[in-house]
């Protein structure tokens, strides 16, 4: 029935104030009701309409999505939105376009590198849209490794132009999304050639990022780079080291601004199909060539380096700290991202687990409802707890980023380092855990969690690129695991700052063991804490050990690759704990607030101390008496957490659109909407399926042999 | 270049001979030969492409899946192809159809549980096709929770006719492959009532089948809910358990054979689009309800039991060896499958892990392969190593299941509890391995994996349901935790068999803790199948231990379902561990083909060791240090795998066809066919996209206030 509230009963459940749980969620009033607003402005909106998405081919659904870009930029100008408004009304809109490159790479890319000139002549046109920009790094052949890439733009000094060329096929541009059919402009990175000569990475620097790459042994973004040659090289000039490991960036036009066709000696397209229905398919994500394409000297962004009129290749003194604290943006972005995504998925596994009822009647009753199961809340509930905990973290690192930037304008280095490795390795355990606990999600709704109108589907194949982009997972951990073991072997003079303070105090974690004695001896932050950094410590120490036995460090490194990886996770996950813990030492007003917020850290950090057990117990800091403890106590605090299941979901105060699930609903009124979704398969437009008189008919009438197949 | 083989190099390396490995893989010279002359068929032919599926909308997508269901039937009648031959056939033509369910339910059904005049009556229709059948069980409301099912099936003896119902919106059967669009028949599963009386779960077979239920909580198909039921009340009548918990079976004609028209009183159509591009999109799944069907008495499945024209319910005789034979051989095919759709991932990601280079260049020289990096091989190889365990476990498992038909038929039931356990249990690992193997494959193509052209979003989006199908893995894994207690409990008086037999050893199992020493005292089968029944033995004991403190063991089976789905976990991994030992004490004859398939089970083994340590060393069978030893040796085997690498994926004998990759291709020229391959979507049929003088062409213009969006 239309308006009823099938899961009015569990929220009744509640033990917490729901209204003060999503000011807490969304981080204050005022951050709840910006986006409480933009979430409603585009739910409301029949022009925002998402079901028909994955039904769509490939043509129709890219022009939708102008469709939507187009009447999301009406919105934001009409309604003269803020651009802290017009980045959550993109948010809801819940589709990539290419308006996220624009908005999201172009522009920042040239107000952090071009020149005021430059960004006086680009940033009103792009700013207006009158013209739309993409960030062209990748190549086919050439991931995030940007000594890799084979693009060249040579200076010619008579035309005072730069001819931008692909040289093989392996350099075509590949993949930046709004590339291949939206955008008339691009920033494009190359390698400069000025006077027959590189001006890219080469001599001293060359060695030095060889062996960065062959520790890491995976492609490393560019920003990841610089900070670790940064450190590989720490007295040497930072600017220098920023612009060497940079290919330099080139505005170059890639369509008429007249027709839209593509500009003389440019090939550009799309790269075709992603993973998944809808999903990332929305994107433009392109492919392009040069042949000898001329622009302009002054359309290299000349903030960092500068080729003059006469064919000089200078840098200037960069104000590095803009770029640095972008990188701690970037990431705090993603691990924002991430709990966003992971409780998407939470919210609608969490309701339908309510919904669902199988087996368990009594007689004759209604069935039992699958979250009471506990094989369910031991799946189920350390994903919520998850959401809530990458939340958290996230709303830490936006505070990380406040302060790195402000000690960088202060010209203090010191945290770099270590605020670096805490973001590179949280943003590699929030996106590789949301990636699975998205699958998760889809398994624990059984059977109708494989359609897409459960919304699990198209959610999963749209974050997966997450795990790859800005940094692969494996490499950005092996950047934590190199960090720590530095710390480790610095220990005895250098004291270990932010998340690795707790290195300072290696000693007494090396040395006491466990005290707990009883269940409930495990609901004590302190306890908990202490396990995650007596771990993470005996691990990076361990490791520490491990290299010394190799002759040649970066050989030592290459072959241990494996235990390095589980050495940085347990580092990043004590990070997740323990900023958690700290969230909860502030006030969090509310009531039953603050009491269900420690129940799920005490479930994110018990459940991930049973997953890792293995570790705890190697390390020899817990016996196996106390891991079973913990496992028993964690039974006991997933009972505590079902009355709460529905009130903690409704928490994230996500609209039905933004969900995109019929699992999900927030009235529980499932299976009628399933059932009405179903006719709307183009399939059933029809009783008999096209296809059957042409190839069904032959075979049940035995004519086969004269059908024309 | 075309003809060029980019891989030459790695296959030099290989230190076996792989024709002697494809025939080791295959399982004879025979299976080899049938098998590799349906791929080449299948590849061959211009109408099995497979490359556009992914680009298709629904409607042309199932068009095009008839078009190949036509084609492959009139190979398999003018080739006059055995009915093995055909199998292999419709497998590589690899795209989910109508006639999967016509083939592998329908006819089997009626096979299984038709008298003789009615399977006389039905079979050659079937057979050749004058009918199209499905397998209609599931219910919107009720997934394989038998007992749930609302539809109803109601004797009228006036009319000698069954009147068949859905009452509620629940009931509408849901997601039968082949039902919405293709099939003009189907097998209905109803409740059966007789006088006004149910003949469905009741009395004291109500009680056993809810206790079951609440201990597994979680659908349980019919087979196993049989199967379990035996094995509670093993005394009873077997063919009582059986027909009461099943649901009865009718053939109810959907359409006309004339028009295909839905007949009347059926409401028929398809559910909506599924998880992926093409993927299992092709397969009409179908919702279907019924207004008072009528079909006459014999249309009813009488095998098992029948209704008289007098509307008396009786049972028979059941020979019901061949109703648990059936069970023991539709696990053992999930089993083969998993291992097909793993070495087929595997297969693409070590191959582009070979072509792949990334960094590591010196001086100028390429960069490194990637496959040569210690955290790709860290990730692939286990992967690889457990395509082949899962090939002959499931190589195994036939064995099994002729092992079992035969006891059967001398009414021999002993083996029959632990066969059902061990089949549940391997369905259940090696689905779920396999379904995160392919993720994990795709990752490892890092961001080009993403790309459907690599193949791999298909290949997990079609293969996930096999976690859920045929018994949810989750459940399944409680079933085989409720056997090993009992196993456990009665070790005092009941011998262990099978699989369970090393239980008999429980006591020494439980004293001796591991002897190794060194790094090469692991390259020991004994050695490493003892830690292997130890940890299970002791986990099985601990849940065992552990349950006895409850009052009520139902209760105690529910509040500890996750530690006994641990056990469970440890004990079938055991079986994937030994089996792949037992294979290497066989004679396998050709060049290296032993040894290099010993390294592959060290690698399986020692993987699981690491992966699982905690519980090795929580049940203190293992010590940090012998664990530490076993990463090391683990290490040292990667090195071992390498040259081989692609040799042992080239074994598998997939043509490019089956395998659907450019990044899996033979020839390892991968790039200039991704390039190739981009130009085909159909975004790129045009310069300016569809859509770009509506939606952008006035943001570009500044004059969107006046475009009609």
């Amino acid at each position: 029935m239309e308006g009823v509230d099938y899961l009015i009963d569990e929220r009744k459940k509640a033990q917490f104030d729901v209204e003060a749980m999503k000011v807490a969620w969304a981080g204050s009033r005022e951050a709840f009701e910006l986006s409480d607003r933009m979430a409603k402005l585009v739910a409301n909106d029949p022009a925002f309409e998402k079901f028909t998405r994955p039904m769509l081919s490939r043509k129709e659904l890219f022009k939708n999505t102008l469709r939507k870009a187009a009447h999301g930029w009406k919105l934001i100008v009409d309604l003269r939105l803020t651009e802290e408004e017009a980045k959550w009304l993109r948010l809801y809109i819940d589709e990539p376009a290419y308006t996220d490159l624009h908005w999201g790479m172009f522009i920042p890319a040239i107000e952090g590198q071009g020149t005021e000139e430059q960004k006086k002549k680009w940033l009103p046109l792009a700013r207006r849209m009158q013209i739309i920009g993409c960030y062209a790094q990748t190549e086919l052949g050439h991931g995030s490794n940007v000594q890799g890439l084979e693009t060249t733009a040579t200076f010619d000094p008579q035309a005072d132009e730069f001819v931008i060329h692909s040289p093989t096929l392996t350099s075509s541009k590949w993949w930046p999304g709004g590339l291949g059919k939206a955008s008339t402009h691009a920033l494009v990175y190359a390698r400069l050639i000025v006077g027959g000569e590189f001006h890219g990475v080469h001599g001293t620097l060359r060695k030095l990022v060889s062996s960065l790459n062959s520790a890491v042994g995976k492609p490393v973004s560019n920003c990841i780079a610089v900070v670790c040659i940064y450190r590989l090289c720490g007295k040497m000039n930072l600017s220098i080291v920023y612009h060497r490991c940079f290919n330099e960036g080139f505005i170059v036009q890639l369509r008429s601004l007249e027709d839209h066709l593509p500009l003389p000696g440019i090939t550009v397209g799309d790269i075709g199909l992603k993973f998944g229905n809808g999903a990332y398919n929305t994107m433009d994500n392109g492919v392009l060539r040069f042949d000898h394409v001329r622009i302009p000297r002054d359309q290299m962004l000349m903030r960092v380096a500068q080729v003059t009129k006469e064919g000089k290749f200078r840098q200037s003194d960069v104000p590095r700290q803009l770029l640095y604290g972008t990188m701690v943006y970037v990431r705090q972005t993603i691990v924002s991202d991430a709990s966003k995504a992971l409780s998407r998925a939470v919210c609608i596994a969490t309701r339908y687990s309510a919904v669902r009822r199988q087996f368990g009647s009594r007689n004759g009753g209604p069935e039992t409802q699958v979250i009471d199961y506990k094989t369910q809340q031991s799946r189920l509930f350390p994903l919520l707890a998850s959401a809530y905990a990458f939340r958290f973290v996230g709303e830490w690192l936006k505070w990380l980023y406040t302060d790195v930037k402000q000690r960088l304008e202060a010209n203090d280095f010191s945290t770099l380092p270590e605020a670096h490795a805490c973001t590179a390795g949280l943003k590699s355990l929030t996106t590789t855990a949301t990636a699975d606990g998205i699958e998760e999600c889809r398994k624990l709704c059984g059977g109708h969690g494989y359609l897409v109108s459960s919304g699990l589907p198209e959610l999963f194949a749209v974050y997966i690129p997450a795990c790859t982009y800005e940094g692969d997972n494996v490499v950005l951990l092996l950047q934590v695991a190199r960090f720590l073991v530095k710390t480790v072997s610095e220990l005895g003079y250098k004291q270990p700052v932010g998340t690795t303070a707790y290195m300072g105090r290696v000693a007494a974690l090396m040395q006491n063991n466990c005290t707990v004695r009883t269940v409930e001896d495990w609901l004590n932050p302190g306890a908990i804490v202490e396990a995650f950094e007596a771990r993470a410590a005996r691990m990076s120490v361990a490791c520490g050990r491990q290299l010394a036995k190799f002759e040649n460090p970066e050989e030592g490194f290459a072959e241990l690759a494996s235990d390095l990886v589980e050495a940085a996770l347990a580092h990043c996950q004590l990070i997740v704990v323990s900023k958690f813990v700290e969230k909860l030492q502030q006030d969090i007003p509310g009531k039953g607030v603050k009491q269900s917020l420690e129940i799920l850290c005490y479930v994110y950090a018990l459940f991930l101390l049973h997953k890792h057990q293995g570790e705890f117990l190697a390390t020899g800091y817990l016996t196996p008496k106390q891991a079973v403890l913990a496992n028993e106590q964690l039974r006991t605090l997933y009972s505590k957490v079902r009355p709460n299941a529905i009130a903690l979901v409704d928490s994230f105060n996500y609209t039905d659109h933004y969900l995109g699930s019929i699992l999900g609903r927030y009235d529980g009124n499932v299976y009628p909407k399933l059932y009405e979704a179903a006719w709307q398969d183009p399939l059933n437009d029809s009783d008999v399926a096209d296809g059957f008189h042409q190839y069904v008919q032959p075979i049940l009438k035995q004519k086969l042999h004269s059908a024309k197949l």
